[in-house]
């Protein structure tokens, strides 16, 4: 690959205004007159220009950025991409008056996207999806989390995971793998949400695993889905396959989802608009991070918030993310993700940004490989044509993205 | 131009589902096996392709839809588009914590938009609006309407109008320009409104009449801004001058704006949020269409919605716009737009879709030229990568557009 950038396979971002993200940096971990190196796809050299090593002389290939702000690349670090069809029609009826009982008669909710997921073949997955993928990389995303849970059998979990696999071979971006099999009872369940816990643990997850399909193993905790005990016997076996664990907790209610995910060291715990101050503290201890999607909040119209200051408090890390898909979050724009984590619940825009970066690199367990522009991690870049980096938190419908680097192309 | 599009000008979109929102039609106006014809940038047949006359006969260019659905262009029918820099700090400040207060002791505000707008030129602000016209134009906008009302003295008013009206020089887009200069009282006038008022009703509005600048006249009808007698003799002056109305009204408290602008028989009254059933009901009497903008709303987290059932009881007509502008409603997408009337006022599918589109020409006095697919108006076409239009509502931060035409072109 070297040739492809100059002799050394060296290249320079130079005459930029960065924000490193870098943990531990003030802020945004600005520098003024900035420059970015990679060699190889790896950053060799991020900070000033003016003590960047002469890199020049090696043959580097050098682009001027004329002043522009340089940040990572973007990381949405939780996905549902992969499906088939959409769910506009129960969108449409509910805006018309229908009740939840109707859409569901009518052949709606969660179901109808099992329905689609399993008639469409893996092809089709990919060539469905594609379009979503583009929507998030046009706006800067390198890095993509996707997670099955539409399958709901080993068979179509499988497809599922291997459609995402393939996103990463049709498009220049690194996408990580979950398996969500512990989403929602499938009809031939018939109600036995804990038999359907035994295919998971003792069918799904091991031959996913065997496969080496997934990167992680997530669980939706509530009511309308499956208990803390039945996630923990998920949770058993991810870890007994060795696959770090996420988990879809206290979206709806406070089943202390956040505890038990910190209590299995959880990469992250995501939505928790109910977690207390227990859970609060329990993730902090733990290190797992709070991925806050609030585009499900705003499209169901929730109106309790997630307790971004007990995080603060806490000093838990946040992340932010679409969790697009088709029922609750038909979201394909990270940035319009971030206006809505600082307008709906007062996130800053430090906060958002580090949320779409650094600390969705950590929620993916990625953190030392790229979310920072830092020598060692992945060349992968957002260069925006922007005077502030406020500016993509603030905006709606609309992209300011000039050019967007991936593993150093 | 005939020659452009074969030998006859005449142009023919088949194998098309058309919303043809047709006023008077169920729904919106579906025609499942469609066409549309154009004859020198007007339509000269939409409906069943069945029915259509024999034009490929008379050397037509014909388009193959390949089953897409084709609706009116796109009509973004209140924006304060043309300003520049923005108020991205001020959002971050406030994120932060500062209060209004400490906002405008730092020169934020809507003074730091006049401030900005009367430093830079003509040309300066076209180049920074560009962008933001291009996002529009991107998801399907054909007409769009432009206030002035940052310049707030005659020279500077003058001036966003005739960067507004350069717009449609550039780009292929109908523009429609609005004088906004009852907008706010700048720093010179040293608290006076009546003495500003004077200055509108007596210079600004004369001197861009006499230079036919605007196609409309606006105020900000509130206790920040002007009171009811003041905008009547803003009106008194428009009406003097030929020109039609249009007002914001009732966004942050009930002034009865909306009665007032129906008494002018105002083209639109537009926020709303406080509006009474008094107000709905002289708007009804009057034809005024009520204008929606839910990014103000939810941009300043404002919890008053307007009262969309009040409006449909009484017939009002529905207008659905961005409102795009630095301070208050930084958006750029009429679909966003769309779906966060949806999400946020429970609008149905059909009251978004004939919101931006009959309703939105409706507001601009411009319904005999555009807004619906109909025999005799402008031939201005979104084409959509969709399979049913609420796709264009449930959606958020995705453009299925796959074609933009206007007139003809
Ligand atoms: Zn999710
Ligand atoms: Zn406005």
């Amino acid at each position: 690959m070297g040739g492809a950038n100059g002799k050394s396979g060296l290249r320079v971002w130079r005459n930029a205004r960065l924000a490193t993200m870098a943990d531990g940096a003030t802020g945004l971990g600005i520098v003024d007159k900035g420059a970015v190196a990679s060699r190889d796809g790896l950053i060799v050299y991020a900070g000033p220009e003016a003590d960047m090593p002469a890199l020049a002389g090696q043959g580097a290939e050098t682009v001027d950025c004329v002043g522009r702000w340089v940040t990572p690349g973007l990381i949405d670090c939780h996905t549902h991409l992969v499906y088939a069809g959409n769910r506009a029609n129960e969108f449409e009826m509910r805006l018309a008056g229908a009740t939840y009982e109707e859409v569901a008669r009518a052949g709606g909710g969660i179901v109808s996207s099992v329905k689609s997921l399993r008639a469409a073949s893996e092809d089709e997955l990919v060539a469905q999806t594609l379009p979503r993928l583009d929507a998030l990389m046009a706006e800067g995303v390198t890095t993509v989390e996707v997670k099955s849970g539409y399958g709901l059998d080993a068979d179509n979990e499988k497809k599922s995971l291997r459609a995402a696999r393939r996103l990463g071979d049709e498009r220049p971006v690194t996408v990580r793998t979950t398996c969500l099999a512990a989403h929602a009872l499938p009809p031939e369940a018939k109600g036995d949400k804990d038999a359907f816990i035994d295919l998971v643990a003792g069918t799904i997850l091991p031959e996913v695993a065997a496969e080496k399909l997934a990167d992680a193993v997530d669980g939706f905790c509530e009511g309308i889905a499956f208990s803390p005990e039945q996630m923990a016997r998920v949770f058993d076996k991810a870890k007994a396959l060795g696959l770090p664990v996420k988990l879809h907790a206290d979206q709806l209610s406070n089943l202390h989802g956040a505890a038990l995910a910190a209590r299995y060291g959880a990469l992250s715990a995501d939505h928790l608009e109910y977690t207390d101050e227990e859970g609060a503290a329990a993730m902090a201890k733990a290190g797992t991070v709070a991925t806050i999607l609030p585009g499900a909040y705003y499209f169901i119209r929730e109106t309790k918030k997630p307790p971004v200051d007990l995080f603060r408090r806490h000093g838990v890390k946040m992340a932010v993310a679409t969790d697009s898909n088709p029922g609750t979050s038909p979201l394909t724009s990270l940035l319009l993700t971030m206006n809505m984590a600082a307008t709906l619940f007062g996130m800053t825009v430090d906060e958002c940004l580090a949320g779409v970066t650094r600390e969705a690199a950590r929620a993916l367990g990625l953190l030392d490989k790229t979310g920072t522009l830092e020598a060692g991690k992945s060349a992968d870049l957002a260069i925006w044509d922007i005077e502030r980096p406020a500016e993509l938190v603030y905006r709606m419908g609309f992209n300011p993205l000039h050019a967007r680097i991936w593993r150093g192309q």
